[in-house]
């Protein structure tokens, strides 16, 4: 294949890297197929109009303009692997003329499940602090250390939020025979009902549950959707694990909550990243933390290049993209995670 | 029915307790279908010769001699409820006259292997002292604070010994989508297969674990089996994880192990219980403790009680016992684990 | 609400009847969330200008020329409840202005799923003409009946095409422990190992399957992409399953695969239906016929209704539709499934 | 090792023959590891006393006196192949003297359970009959033809019996998303939670299922368990599938319920086999018929071998045989199945 019959891709990813997202050999399968240009994101208004006007794929969420699209009439697909959608091109011109939008967050979807669990274990079973006081000498023997020690098997788990990542820790939580609830106003109830969980409102999810997870994105409805009220409900003892953004909640009533007592907590994502150092989430009682660390593996960022290649194999033979999650109309406005500053 | 007319039953359940392993609704159901005689274990053969003509089980496992054994031609039932099998009565007697001899040990699965999958993701995470650097200012954010972070899905997992715990392992990792190989020369591979897992040699899940649980029972032949060789034998990084009992290793090699940097580990069970103030495993780096707290949950004690009910009920019947594990007439004086001293 | 303040929905379900797809629970839900419409679907033009200015949802797949579509602004779905994709709208126009056109033949996915296991089953074991014996007293009994008998657990299993309904099969297959093997060049290789399948090859399903599921939707690229040199790569005495359409076989190649003896066959759907009564597939040995049954229960087309509602739930929160399956600018136009003529 | 140090077996395995119960691999290995004596089972009592004295292993059921088992020091287990336990040897000296009586039956759990599935598919779907009509010329097509069709999927499933064959069976059905409830008398509940099926009476597996399994051997106290009263209690319309052993039902009471068109039936196994050739069964609507063939498949009787010679390599290392099952002092006795007469 002579390189110019090569499709065109367009490479912009920051904040990931090629080599962040591309193993050697993927990266090398991406050169030999396609004809790879490379550009900073703020320089992408200055491609040539050749370049533009012959480009399928842009790999990255650089800021477009209308103007820019326009010159770019072969373009297929914006694969996004930030995984956050910015306000930052015009989606609708976007879905007029069939260009997809798609992003790779689907790559976290496992790390921070299994990440979500460890927490979950760890306060079912204050591994931590159990650790700590036998590093100190100070640790409990058999069921003197095991006050407050109960099980996952056969609680009841509550998810807020049924994407791949509530998807994820439900496949993962199979085997403990426990009840699963999910509250996901997105989802038909049927849909969850078929993935073998029990549709729920978020005050059943709430009240109910012995271990509630949240992983729903941040959207222009749900921030600050969890607060002193919220927390109030749920039963005395319960645990608390946030997964997916700190603006879902109010930081302060978690706090609160867990250092009345009423619950215990663990949280990936905070109010400011990185935390203030006096921040008192640092040294709460009934907390765990974890300083965004859930998603970012390098095992999961080289999955990102894997899903692209895949789907612009799907794409180059005229089909619809598959792997990607794709950007859709009705909710692109409406999302409102913040971006990540580090990978 | 007249008091005189119910099933006679000796309680000498130490180091257990009536209260501990039965509800109060479970205990009321105890008392009001069986004439139950309490005893201290070291005065059971002081029972009168009539209590001892009338019993029908023993829930415990007190000191029994062959006379005294020869005065109980109704018992049908030894109910083991501390669930190692001492070398305190004349186990042949019981065998050739029919009496089972049952233990309740499996109670303790499915909290001992929630334990040891919050061990392994704490290992694979390094969510402890990610949480301790996080409480002191010095955690490290996203990808930067994940060096050597990686899954339970997809990884080799290796299992040595599969009984109850081995099941109940597999079980909660069903989710994970990892390989599972296991070794025990005390199940025949097909049956290991059925139940979904990969028969391995020891060196097979030596070498090829990502993460390797022990949970066999010690016995006269394992005593001691994974010393340095073995640990040699091991995956650079990857994660040892004991929960069964200290002897099955030398613990000196493992330690070593450890700190050597070859293998992560973490244990529930140590040489001596409670170990030494100064003894080197509580400064370990790369090592997670755990003070023999795995199974010993107030929910599990209680599903002794349930067990010894349920099973008591068949064998009212004439028929078998079957949710307790019976003692087996080739492998009884092979069982080497210490008794436990507190529960 | 006043009767002008409900959404409109224009129902035009030919050949499907409101009764049929909407249980009277369901229609009684329908009638008071919606104003409903009825018409006829070569009547659709011929409704008011105002009818079709508020109308937001079409149930049904009529004939939409673009000058009518024009006339709706406020319309956001048409509902086609036939479940194939008619070439008789402008879908371009409704993909330009993100009108959602979905399908809900998701429904026939389990029954289906289940016919053909159900085949499986009975060439596998010869259930069928066993019967036939036994109620001719001609049967035979023990192993000398079970000459080439053999089991569904531990064979491979090949599928082609894995949309809703090879998936439904993959399920119900989960518990055989049998190997699936998938080839869908709709989707990229790391989807189908995800759920638990490994992808393959046409070649390679064809030759290694001992059950072989065809599922696929005929398109403008497999009709008649099995023929004789595919079913001379399939294994002696393997099994062939018809589930999707006629056109993707060639059936005469087919039918001289079967009574050749190199193949078994089992099919719901016939180059002609209803089949021509001396056709030879009516006679043909080692061959299940069912005429087009597979799917169309009274249940699967109520949940018809059920998934209408759901998605009309979400699409008046301005959500996008999630349970029907949505129609594809990429593919749309590939879609050659014949249009059912009975229910 | 000579000739001599060989642990020395007796094959009396009729009805099986070597051949049946071992791949020529497997029997290889037999002769390799083991010195084998082949006699026929009324010739064992005429073996030489030094041949007796020697022997390890039995495996066939002869019919053995005491005095004869007497001259069998050496002897640890009895490995009956035909799988129902005959009152032909003193097995309570067996038991006294820890020589093991296992049995292979398990070996059917898998073709019986895949039988059993076929039948419940073939009467949900009248899968025979519509074959049948389509050969005619008067199949029905489409929903015509589904006049009585439902599903397995989100049905109640009932199962009598919670042995191998009921816990393959549940297995099988482990995809279909069904609520099963198992009534099994000698099985503690718990068990049966355990293992994700719900405990039940007799009365509420009658009444309740949609699709009842009967898999419980026949017993001293379940010989015409099922009768007029019990098929009564069924929901109209629903399926009975008999699996085990005809005397656990009225055969005229099923037939009767069956013909007033109350439910529908299979069976696998009936009061007479061969049956007479005027039975009324053969010709009975709304009925399937198979020839004992569930479970008489060469695979299941080549596993056989496999699970003789996986006990016996435990049992050459003094451990309990595991794989096959063990008859139970208490149980023994009560076991009425009709042997077989073929395999």
């Amino acid at each position: 294949m002579s390189l110019s019959a090569k499709p065109l891709l367009i490479c912009a990813p920051h904040p990931r890297t090629l080599d962040l997202i591309f193993s050697p050999a993927k990266r090398a399968i991406l050169f030999d197929k396609y004809e790879v240009v490379e550009v900073e994101p703020e320089d992408f208004d200055q491609l040539p109009d050749e370049t533009l006007g012959r480009a399928r794929y842009i790999v990255g969420q650089p800021p477009l303009s209308l103007q820019t699209l326009q010159k770019m009439p072969e373009l297929k697909c914006i694969m996004n692997v930030e995984s956050n959608l910015f306000d930052n091109m015009p989606y609708e011109y976007l879905f007029q003329t069939g260009v997809h939008v798609v992003t790779t967050g689907a790559v976290f979807a496992q790390p921070v499940a299994e990440m979500g669990l460890a927490m979950a274990l760890c306060l079912a079973r204050n591994v931590i602090d159990a650790d700590l006081d036998f590093r100190n000498g100070n640790e409990l023997w058999g069921r003197d250390g095991n006050a407050d020690a109960r099980l996952i098997s056969g609680a009841n788990i509550g998810i807020i939020g049924f994407g791949d990542l509530g998807r994820s820790l439900a496949r993962i939580l199979s085997g403990f025979q426990a009840e699963i609830s999910v509250f996901d106003p997105w989802l038909p109830p049927s849909m969850l009902e078929e993935q073998g969980v029990h549709p729920a409102t978020l005050d059943e999810v709430l009240s109910n549950s012995d271990y509630l997870f949240v992983v729903a994105s941040v959207t222009s409805e749900n921030r600050g959707l969890l607060n002193a009220q919220s927390f109030a409900k749920m039963k005395r003892g319960s645990a608390f694990i946030l997964l997916s953004r700190a603006d879902i909640v109010d930081f302060n009533d978690l706090m609160a909550a867990v250092s009345s007592g009423h619950i215990l907590a663990a949280s990936d994502v905070f109010p400011d990243e990185p935390l203030a150092p006096d921040h008192p989430a640092r040294k709460l009682k009934g907390f765990i933390r974890s300083a965004h660390r859930a998603g970012a593996l390098d095992q999961a960022f080289l999955k990102m290049g894997d899903m692209v290649l895949e789907d612009m194999e799907l794409m180059d033979q005229d089909l619809p993209p598959m792997r990607c999650k794709r950007a859709e109309r009705e909710t692109v406005s409406r999302m409102r995670s913040k971006p990540v500053l580090v990978n």
